[in-house]
């Protein structure tokens, strides 16, 4: 039986991404559309979440895609209601909104998934593997974009607790904490952050693997031309390069794949697996990093910026 | 057999607490005393932690009390040693780092206590049973204390990393943690930073319970003259107001216990039997909750402080 599920928040994300994935995938179908503005085609709509969750009793799943500041309210309310939940990256505003939903979720035997796309790029399982035998010895991450390309129309992302640039840098974050095993902790951090914004445009962290190993990044908005999302890492037996957001894997110089985004097909298959076991998937070691980098940052105030 | 153990970190917190409640309590005693500038009377004094576990091979534990930014490596060392670790609050300059810790010492095998004084005030356990059978409607916070009175001469507060006012702000969080049973997450948050500082002084912080109970908080570095440190509670069978640190405990308007501050021994005691069983007691929640208030906290630029 194919899971019914409802999406909540219509914008870029969810019609580049979400609608064509769950269209191409068995085992999940779209009922129902919840969203202020946007009409979804050939399903049924509704203005918000609690209208759906009323006119939608069979519904078995509920698609979170709207900007992270309202997603918790919205995960507490479906997984009260007992429905499975999909959360768009990151997983919340804030680290304890997640740990709260996992509980709940526990307590209710439903399904959440806290999607972290970057880690279903082409190449970051390979990665993985490659790494898993060899000591690490240090890691480069550049992860610069073009925020006016990527953002446009969406102010919330300046806003405080908007994330900034960690809104894509996030995304480095959950790359590294996969494909490194050991726990990664933060040592410092630099936030540029536009003297007519709240969250930054640029960033440098310096992190560390447990045994040691440095990781230096640095994340960037202002890049035009083309863009940048590489982790470099170098190891006492080779080097890496994850590039093109993971999706590019070269090593020692040679590449060794290279393969289209499947990102959102790959998550909607293990979304449908999970819901199968109602297991629960919410790592917030990715977030948690973000959230110290702010914890333990440096404000570095930066030119006005206007997108 | 008395724990043989080893402090790290000769400051105000270590004289005026720890050394006092560590000669009061049975079955801990101090052996040796690393710091670079201090030398601790009756024990055997090390330069730093490296030397004095070389120096002390039959040191059972370690007691760290230098500011956070330096904890976790230290933390680890003697964690990698094989030594049970004692952390003043907060346990570290991070969440990652904390949770690093605590997967590492479950490998080793050792207890590791992230201490919360504060949750050991008098009052605080007896504050915890009288919530447990009400219905919270709404909780306020208010701590307010002169940082010039109670951390002269402590430059790395006012640095970035170093918490700021949420130094003092986060034993108040320790406490609503421990007295509230259901998980409680970050709205919004104000941060007053003074313009030639990277750490707050003062902070608002908007929370609430997961069933919706606000929770209004403000922390204040600059008061003078009669110092506050209260939680008040409203519920729908009457009124709780923890004061002096969770020391005082007034029940609709009627005091019920005042008793003087014994946090410390009382966290000696806890610790020794910690370590009878390897246990681990490392609760993050209150150092999430001060992460998240940078993560999603504005930015609100104040005079400046000279302190």
């Amino acid at each position: 039986m194919s899971i019914k599920a409802g999406l909540v928040g219509l914008g870029k994300i969810a019609r580049d991404q979400h609608l064509p994935a769950i269209a191409k995938i068995d085992g999940i179908d779209l009922v129902a559309v919840a969203s202020r503005n946007a009409q979804g085609e050939g399903v049924n709509n509704y203005p918000d979440l609690g209208a759906m969750l009323a006119g939608e009793p069979d519904m078995d799943a509920v698609i979170l895609c709207q900007p992270p500041q309202v997603r918790y309210q919205a995960a507490r309310q479906a997984i009260l209601a007992g429905k499975h939940v999909f959360l768009e990256k990151p997983p919340g505003a804030t680290v304890s909104e997640v740990d709260a939903l996992i509980a709940l979720a526990k307590a209710k035997g439903v399904t959440l998934y806290a999607s972290w796309h970057s880690r279903y790029a082409a190449a970051v399982a390979q990665a993985k593997d490659w790494m898993a035998s060899r000591t690490i010895e240090r890691i480069s991450i550049q992860w610069r974009e073009d925020v006016r390309h990527w953002h446009p129309g969406q102010p919330w992302i300046w806003e405080a607790g908007g994330f900034g640039v960690f809104d894509p840098g996030i995304n480095a974050l959950s790359i590294l904490t996969e494909i490194v095993a050991e726990p990664i902790t933060l040592l410092s951090a630099e936030l540029e952050v536009p003297s007519n914004k709240q969250a930054p445009i640029g960033a440098t962290l310096a992190m560390a693997t447990a045994s040691g190993a440095p990781i230096d990044t640095v994340f960037d908005w202002r890049q035009t031309g083309p863009q940048t999302w590489d982790i470099a890492v170098e190891t006492s037996n080779g080097r890496l390069l994850l590039s093109e957001g993971g999706n590019t894997l070269t090593l020692d110089g040679e590449v060794q794949l290279k393969a289209p985004d499947e990102e959102y097909p790959t998550m909607y298959r293990r979304f449908v697996g999970l819901v199968a076991n109602k297991a629960i998937d919410a790592d917030t070691a990715p977030l948690r990093l973000v959230a110290d980098a702010f914890l333990c940052g440096r404000h570095c105030p930066t030119a006005d910026f206007e997108d």
